[in-house]
This record gives structure tokens, C-alpha cells and sequence, in this order.
């Protein structure tokens, strides 16, 4: 009902909506209005209140509530149901909570703040309040667990393309799904699954991306290293917009290999990709290697071509780009 | 402290052993020892008092208890920390709450009877209580999801060998996984992951072996396909001896696989299968092949010769064997 009662706020901006009216259409009473009206307020919803005028939105506060994201957003199942959080640990975390819960295919489980962010290999995601877009999306592949690894890749590919269409900003990705402006990370990408071997049972996506952050923001030892759409543009962008985009995009890939498998994906990945074509090192648990990133195959894994001309297939691992 | 006088009577057995020498042994009072005594009788222990002589051990319960399963167990770690249950809904489900508690590599959950025992394909699996090794195996092994695929073979290959050796039933390995005497089945094994991209977070190996089930003790609709040890072999046998053995032999093959890859362990389930050289449908969740089982290759997969002399590569799916 709270959600009724700003639609039709929206619907009447920038004018004042009288009380008589919004009762009438919600079939509510005046004191009822009055207090969803406060429960918009409380949740930052700047609201001015007028005798005999009525009541008229004056600001949406920057959050991403379920009903700013779903409000315009382009997708058929993605993103439709939507777990806010002011904080949690990790999104991913709550996302496999809700997940072994059995929620809907496609669910978005969104933040404002993680306390324990996670990158890949263990290592930590600076995620302060308001800041970013700290998300993980739920998904149920019908495939086996050896076929879940390009997902990683095509995530890589719906973000780069959604900051370079809503957000003007011209993302690259390093092998396999880091996502970097020239050379800092603007973006990084966590998948996580649960599976017997024949089938995926649940596949999570974590996304974090450095939105709002001004460099002076970021902590000493990742200011050389982290950039935020804020500090390539010069100023701060709409985070519901920038999430509907990815959604978007998400879905889109997402459908396109489920009917026609990683080849288009990939394609589309090598197109923006920053990794091959120069020399790297290739970083695994165990072991590391330099050499030069000749191609990326069917699979997803990296074609390394090393120094004595012999050709190295990694699967998975860190890479560093070195100068050329 | 219970286990530790159930130890001092089973030393002791077949003679009494006197209560003033358990109070002096583990430096508790005679009502301790009394109320220790009650606790292993609830537990099923059968334990003989008379006034002068002590007390004696007389029977042991046909319980998969912590204390008897370690006893005498000849691996390093796997089994070693055990969970055991009169009753779960499954012991997979149990498995996984525990492994993302991070309890030891190598913990073993196991219950008398499984109200929802689960295998491959969403089919249910009966487990009726006391009569079977309704067990599941905790392992965090340092790889990336698509080497985990072989641990599955891996599993087959230990129960085959324990059932061999330790309950003299030539059981044979129908791909991947599952257990036949003759066309029945005698034991499925469910594996199931939770992953990163880069690294498996645990493996849970799930394993029900019919032991002491009677045919007439099947369900209607199991007694032509199901099979147990006691069936094939006239008589009941131990679970703790079977399951000392199949923890011994999956250790053994776990080590071997970490130190020297799949290699040997694939050598070894083809000496042992029964899928190979004949002819089989193969299902998958969306399609079925008939052909001849050719090989399985150095992943794992299915080999397949199909009738217009094609080869198909299975990854994964349900074999059923023809006529030949």
C-alpha cells in the first residue's frame, strides 16, 4: 500500500496530489494515508504536506528500494523480485540463504552497505553505505556444474556494456570478469554455486560496483588501484538507473546462451576485453606464469603462450597485465 | 567420559570388570560410574552388573555410534570426526549445514534411517532404520569445480572395494556411479559441491548401501531392481566392519588422486564396471542416445558409439544397460 501511495505521488510530480484523491483511489482512509505517507518519509522520501493542497514528492532519496529498481525496469524475470538490505555481511552470502530457501528464479538481492564484502580469491570488496551497487543475482541454470563457468564471463560482459551505455563509461574486461578502466578495477564479479554433478542446484552472481566513490573516499591502498564511475565522469550518477541497465543487459546474455550456448557471449566478451594480445601473468593457487595471452577458447579458458612457444590452457586464476 | 568406560568393559570383555577399578581407572566416584553404566544402556549397550563382580559388557547394539566406528578405524582423517543421527531427512542435507559451519576435512554424518534419502536425478532413496550405511563424506579438496567431477568415480570405486573385501559381494560399477550386483542396485552415491568459479568451498559424498534389508523388506516397486549385502550373502553382516572399510579405501583413493590425478583411479573403476563393451541407453535431463559403451575418457565422461558410427561424449546422466 505504501508502494500505492508513492506510485501515485510519481504520477503527480512535480504537482501536489490532494488527500481526497489518493484515499478515493486506494479506498483507504485520510489517517491511513497520513501514515504510509510517514513510512515514505522515514524511509527518505522527501515529501511536502500542504492544507488543502495535498501532498507532492520533492525528492527520491538515492536508495535502491525494490520500487525504484522495478519502476521502468526492461526485463521479463530478472530483477522482478527484489531483497533490499541497508546492511548485510555480503549479498552473496544472503543470496545463499535465499536460495537454499528456494526463492524465484532471478531474484536480486541488493544493498546499500556489506560489512564483509568478498572479491574473488579470498580477498576483500570495499563496499560502503550508498556508495555502489552491491548485488547478487539468483539463478537456476538447467546445466551441469562443468558447464556454469562461462556465466562468469558473460556477468563481464552485461556489466561492461551497461557502464558503457548508462553510465558513458568505457569499461574493459580482464580475463576472466575483472572490470577495469584503464588500469583500475571499477568492478568486480563473484559466482558462486551449489550443485550435484549433474546439475547446477543454484548459481549466484555477485556484482560490486564502485559507483558514488570520490578517490579521496577509497583507502590508501586502493586509491591506486580502484576507480568509480564518479571519478571517470566527474560526477555522481543515478544507481537505479545504472542497475535497471544491468539487469537489462544481464538478461538479455543471459537468454541469448541459453539458446545459442558461449559463442555469442564470447564473442562479445573478446570485443571488450583488455587481456589478450599482450604479455600477462597468470596467477593460480599453486602456481604462476608469463607469458603472452594469445586467445581465449570455447571453454573460457585463457590461451597462454609461453616464453619457449609452448601453449598453456588456464582454467581459472588472477591475471596481471604487464606493460607491452 | 561414557565412551571412556564403555573402552575399560570392552577391554575387559568377556570378564567382569570391577567398578572400584573404573572409579580408580578414570578417577570418578562409584555413583559416576553407575550413571555412566545407565547412559551406555539407553544407547543400546547390553551390560551385565552383579554385586562384587563388577560389570560386564554382554552385547554390543548394532548402533553406527561415534565410539564404535573410530575404534579400530585405519585411516589418518577421514572419519575421524563423526556426526551420527537415529534419524535425519537426509544425511547430504545434514552434511551441507555442517560444512558451511567449517567442521574437519574428512567428517562423516551418518544416520540410522533417512525419512527423505535423496539420489541422483531427484529420485527418492529407501532407508529404513538400522539397515543400511545411510552415511555422507565432508571434503574440502583444492580444486576448481570442473576437476571435481572424477570424485564421484573415485566414491564408486571405494564402496565396490570395501563391499568385495569386507562383505565378500562382487559388486560391479554401472556409469558413473552406481553399485550393481547382478542388475540390481546395491548402493547409489549422490555428490554434490558448493563452488567459486575458482575453487571448490566443499564436497559432500553421499553413499547408501543396502546392508541388512530382506527382499520382502523392500518396497514393491524395488524388489526386481534393489539388492542388499544380506540379500546376496544369506546372512547379516556388520555396518560398522563394512563402513571401517569403506572409510580406509575412500581414503586411500582420495590420497592417491590428490598425489597422482585421475589416472589410477579410472584404471581401477574399469576393472571394476559393468557399463563398458555392450550395448546401453544413455539419458540425460533432455535427451536419451542409444549406442555402445566404448569408453570413458581421462574426465570421466561416457564414451558412446552410436548406430551410424558417430562417437557422443556423455558428461553426465543415467546409463541403462541392454541386452547384449
Amino acid at each position: 500500500m505504501k508502494e500505492r501511495v508513492l506510485e501515485l505521488l510519481k504520477k503527480g510530480y512535480p504537482d501536489f496530489v490532494s488527500g481526497e484523491s489518493i484515499c478515493q483511489s486506494l479506498g483507504v482512509s485520510r489517517t491511513a494515508v497520513w501514515k504510509h505517507i510517514q513510512a515514505l518519509r522515514a524511509a527518505g522520501y522527501d515529501i511536502e504536506a500542504v492544507p488543502h493542497a495535498g501532498y507532492r514528492l520533492v525528492n527520491i532519496p538515492d536508495r535502491l528500494y525494490p520500487a525504484e529498481i522495478t519502476r521502468g525496469l526492461q526485463t521479463a524475470f530478472l530483477g522482478r523480485n527484489v531483497y533490499h538490505y541497508d546492511q548485510v555481511e555480503s549479498t552473496n552470502r544472503t543470496a545463499r540463504e535465499l536460495a537454499a530457501r528456494g526463492v524465484p528464479d532471478g531474484t536480486l538481492v541488493v544493498a546499500e552497505e556489506q560489512t564483509g564484502g568478498r572479491g574473488r580469491m579470498g580477498r576483500g570488496w570495499f563496499s560502503p553505505h550508498g556508495r555502489g551497487i552491491w548485488c547478487s543475482v539468483i539463478l537456476y541454470p538447467a546445466v551441469n556444474p562443468m558447464d556454469a563457468p562461462p556465466l562468469t564471463m558473460l556477468a563481464a560482459v552485461a556489466v561492461a556494456r551497461a557502464l558503457r551505455r548508462a553510465a558513458g563509461v568505457e569499461a574493459g574486461i580482464k580475463w576472466p570478469n575483472d572490470l577495469l578502466v584503464g588500469e583500475k578495477k571499477i568492478c568486480g564479479i563473484l559466482t558462486e554455486l551449489s550443485a550435484e554433478m549433474e546439475r547446477v542446484n543454484y548459481l549466484i552472481i555477485g556484482m560490486g560496483i564502485n559507483v558514488n566513490i570520490d578517490r579521496h573516499e577509497f583507502p590508501l591502498e586502493l586509491r591506486e588501484i580502484a576507480t568509480s564511475v564518479q571519478i571517470e565522469r566527474g560526477r555522481r550518477v543515478s544507481r537505479v538507473h545504472l542497475l535497471q541497465n544491468l539487469l537489462a543487459e544481464l538478461e538479455y546474455w543471459y537468454r541469448l546462451w541459453e539458446k545459442e550456448g558461449f559463442a555469442p557471449v564470447l564473442a562479445c566478451w573478446k570485443e571488450l576485453n583488455v587481456t589478450l594480445h599482450r604479455p600477462v601473468r597468470v596467477f593460480t593457487w599453486k602456481e604462476s606464469w608469463e607469458g603472452w595471452a594469445e586467445d581465449v577458447d570455447a571453454d573460457g579458458s585463457l590461451v597462454l603462450r609461453l616464453p619457449g612457444g609452448e601453449y598453456k590452457r588456464v582454467v581459472s586464476g588472477e591475471v596481471s597485465l604487464r606493460a607491452r
